[in-house]
C-alpha cells in the first residue's frame, strides 16, 4: 500500500438497521468535540459521577459498583466473568445462540467448569430446566444468562430465574447488550448480580465502552477470592477505585467516549424509560407486521421476541447475501444475516435506540419491497 | 444527584502538557465526526488496512501482526503480557519507575514469575546487569522494559538489548506508551518482539486504543502455548483473524476511535518521522534549558532523558499542589506532579504531538514564572 495515497476519511452515511451499532442523535457527536481534558483532570469527577448516576438509573439499580468499562460489549462480558470466576469454579450457561455459546469460551478462559443448558436456537431457555440444574449444583458459582440473543432475536424473561438465584450462593450473571436501554432491565427487581452491557446498540452512543454493574452480593464474591483476578485492565474493584470517590490512577480513561456516553444517557433520561421502551415495542410492531404481511416467517418464539432485533427466515430461492448487500449499496442501509451456524438463512434487523423509528421502517420495508419485486 | 440537573457537557479548553493525554489537531475531531459504520461494513475494511499500514510505518515494522488493540495503554501492556506468559513462565523486569513496577503486577496476573531487575528512580537500567541476568536464566520466556518512563521521564536505550535477545528464545517485549510518534521506536531495527503503546501521547489522537506489534517470534511463541490464552477480548490471534484478511467478528470494534487514530496517523505520515522526532527534541530542548535557566533541576540522568516528558525536581519552599492548581485554574495548563513515591516532589511537563509547540513552552514559561514571583 502506498501510504501517500491514504486520503481523508470518508464514509457512507448509512441508516443503521442491522444488530448493532446504532445511529446516534446528533447531540451525541456534538458532546464528543467537547475540549478533551485528562482523565485526572478535577473536572472530569462531576463528568464520571453523573455518568455513572444515569446509568444507574438505567439499569434500574442502587449497585454502588456501576461503571462503563473501557472496551466493547465483549470485554463487558470477560469483566462479568473474569472478576468472580476462579480456577474450578461450577458456571451454568444458559445457552440458544451464538452471543451465549461465546460465553463458554470466555468462562473457559477464566477456569471455570461449564455445565450447559441448551434450548433450540430461536427458543427461549426452559426455566424450570434451571431450576432443576441449579438445585442439582448448590455450588454453583453463577448461573449466565443472555436477556436478548442479537443471533436469533430471543427474548429470555429472567425474573423468576433471579428470584430463585437470590435464595442460593449463585451470582445471577446477564448479558443485556441488546436490551439495555431498548426495554426493561430491572437490576435490583429481577435479583441481578452482575449486568454488563454496550454502548453501541440500544444506548445509541458509538461502540468503546461496556455499561456493567455489580451487587453487594457479587462485590462479597470478588472480595472473597482466593485468587487474584487474571487481567488488571477488566479488575472492576481496581477500576471502582478511579470512578468511585479514591479518585486512584487505574488507567488513561477513553475520556471522549465518556463524554459520548453521558449525553446519549442524558437523551435516554430526558425521554423516560418507559417512553422509550414504549416506542421501541411499537415501531417493532410496525415492522413485525410489515415482515409477516409480505410473507416472511418471523425466527423467534411467539411472545419470546426481542423489541430491538428481528430476525426472519428466508423463504426458498432468496439470497440473504445479495438482498443484505443491495440494501447497503443502493439504499444505504445496513441489516444483518445469519449469524454462526444461521449464516445464510436469517435476516436480522435491529431497530434500537436513535435508529428506532417509524420513518426507517417504512423506509426499509419499501427498499425491500422494490429489490423483491 | 438529581438527574434532571444533569446538564449540557461543558469543558475547559486545557494546554494538556501533563504526561498524557496531549491535545489533538482540529483534523482528528473533524475525522471523529465522520459518519458511524458498522465493523462489519465493507466499506469499514480498506480504513482497518490503511490504519494498520500507517502504525506498521511508525513502529517501522513489517510484523504482519500490528493493530490497535481496543483499550487503553494499560490493555496494550496486558495484551503483550497475556498473549505470551503462561503459569510459572520467567519474566525478567527491568524497573525504574511507576510503569515498569506495574508490568510486574499485569506479568503476575498472568501466572509468571518474576525476575527484578532494578535501577533507581530517575536512572536507565544497567545494560551488562541485564545481559548477566539473562545469561543466567536462558529459559526466560520474555524481557520487559519501559523505553521511556513517564513517571520519571528516563529514556532506557533499547538497541542492545534487544540484539542480545534476539540470540536467545527469550522475547524482547518494550513499553512504548509514551515514546512512539515523539522519537525513534524500531521494532524491526532493535528486534523488539513485542511492542505496545496508546493513542493519547505523541499520537495525539483521544485515548482509547492500544496500537501493539508483534515479530514473528512472538506469534511462534503464542501458536505454542500451552494453555489458551486467559482473555477471549485481548486474545491478539484471534482479534487479527477480524483485522487481518479472513474478516471474522471478534468483537464490536470503536470504530469513531479507529476514525480519529487513522487521521493521528496521517498526520504523523505527512510530517515525516524524522521532522516529528526533531520537533519534539528541539521544543523539549526550549523548555529544558528555559527549566533549569529558573532553577530547576532535571530529575532524569543526564543522556538518558526524554524528549517528550520532562521531570524537574521542586525547589525546597515550593508546592507542587498550588503551582499545578494555579496553572491549571488560572491558565488553563495541565501539567503533571509526582507518581507513585515521586509524589509531591516533581513537576512533569509532556511535550507530545500536537501539544509539543514552541508557542506552548513559551506560554507555560511565563506561567511559571508569574506564578512563582
Amino acid at each position: 500500500m502506498e501510504l501517500k495515497k491514504i486520503g481523508e476519511l470518508i464514509t457512507s452515511n448509512r441508516i443503521l438497521l442491522g444488530p448493532g451499532p446504532s445511529n446516534y442523535d446528533p447531540r451525541v457527536m456534538k458532546a464528543m468535540t467537547s475540549p478533551l481534558i485528562s482523565h485526572l483532570d478535577p473536572e472530569i469527577y462531576p463528568i464520571l459521577d453523573e455518568t455513572v448516576e444515569l446509568l444507574k438509573y438505567l439499569f434500574k439499580t442502587k449497585n454502588e459498583v456501576t461503571l462503563p468499562m473501557s472496551g466493547t460489549g465483549t470485554a463487558g462480558g470477560e469483566t462479568a466473568f473474569t472478576n468472580v470466576i476462579e480456577q474450578g469454579d461450577k458456571a451454568i450457561v444458559c445457552l440458544n445462540g451464538f452471543f451465549s455459546e461465546r460465553n463458554i469460551e470466555m468462562i473457559e478462559r477464566c477456569g471455570g467448569e461449564v455445565i450447559r443448558i441448551d434450548a433450540e436456537w430461536g427458543k427461549p431457555i426452559d426455566i424450570e430446566e434451571i431450576e432443576r440444574t441449579l438445585k442439582a449444583n448448590p455450588d454453583t458459582k453463577i448461573l449466565s444468562m443472555t436477556h436478548g440473543e442479537t443471533s436469533t432475536g430471543v427474548l429470555t424473561p429472567l425474573e423468576e430465574v433471579g428470584k430463585f438465584c437470590s435464595q442460593t450462593s449463585t451470582l445471577f450473571v446477564v448479558d443485556a447488550v441488546p436490551t439495555l436501554g431498548g426495554m426493561d432491565v430491572d437490576v435490583d427487581g429481577w435479583n441481578i448480580d452482575i449486568c454488563y452491557s454496550g454502548t453501541q446498540k440500544c444506548l445509541s452512543a458509538p461502540p468503546a465502552m461496556a455499561p456493567i454493574t455489580f451487587s453487594q452480593k457479587a462485590i462479597d464474591v470478588i472480595k472473597n477470592r482466593k485468587t487474584k483476578i487474571q487481567t488488571l485492565y477488566l479488575d472492576a474493584i481496581e477500576l471502582m477505585r478511579h470512578w468511585g470517590k479514591e479518585r486512584k490512577y487505574h488507567h488513561t480513561l477513553p475520556i471522549i467516549m465518556i463524554y459520548a456516553l453521558r449525553e446519549a444517557l442524558r437523551i435516554i433520561y430526558e425521554e423516560g424509560l418507559e417512553e422509550r421502551f414504549k416506542r421501541h415495542e411499537e415501531v417493532s410492531q410496525l415492522l413485525k407486521t410489515h415482515l409477516t404481511d409480505m410473507g416472511f416467517k418471523l425466527f423467534a418464539q411467539e411472545g419470546y421476541r426481542l423489541p430491538m432485533l428481528t430476525a426472519v427466515e428466508l423463504p426458498e430461492g432468496l439470497s440473504e447475501r445479495e438482498i443484505i448487500t443491495k440494501l447497503l449499496k443502493e439504499y444505504n442501509i445496513e441489516i444483518g444475516g445469519g449469524f454462526g451456524k444461521l449464516a445464510g438463512k436469517l435476516l436480522r434487523v435491529g431497530l434500537m435506540g436513535y435508529s428506532c423509528s417509524k420513518q426507517n421502517v417504512y423506509y426499509l420495508i419499501s427498499a425491500l419491497k422494490e429489490i423483491m419485486s
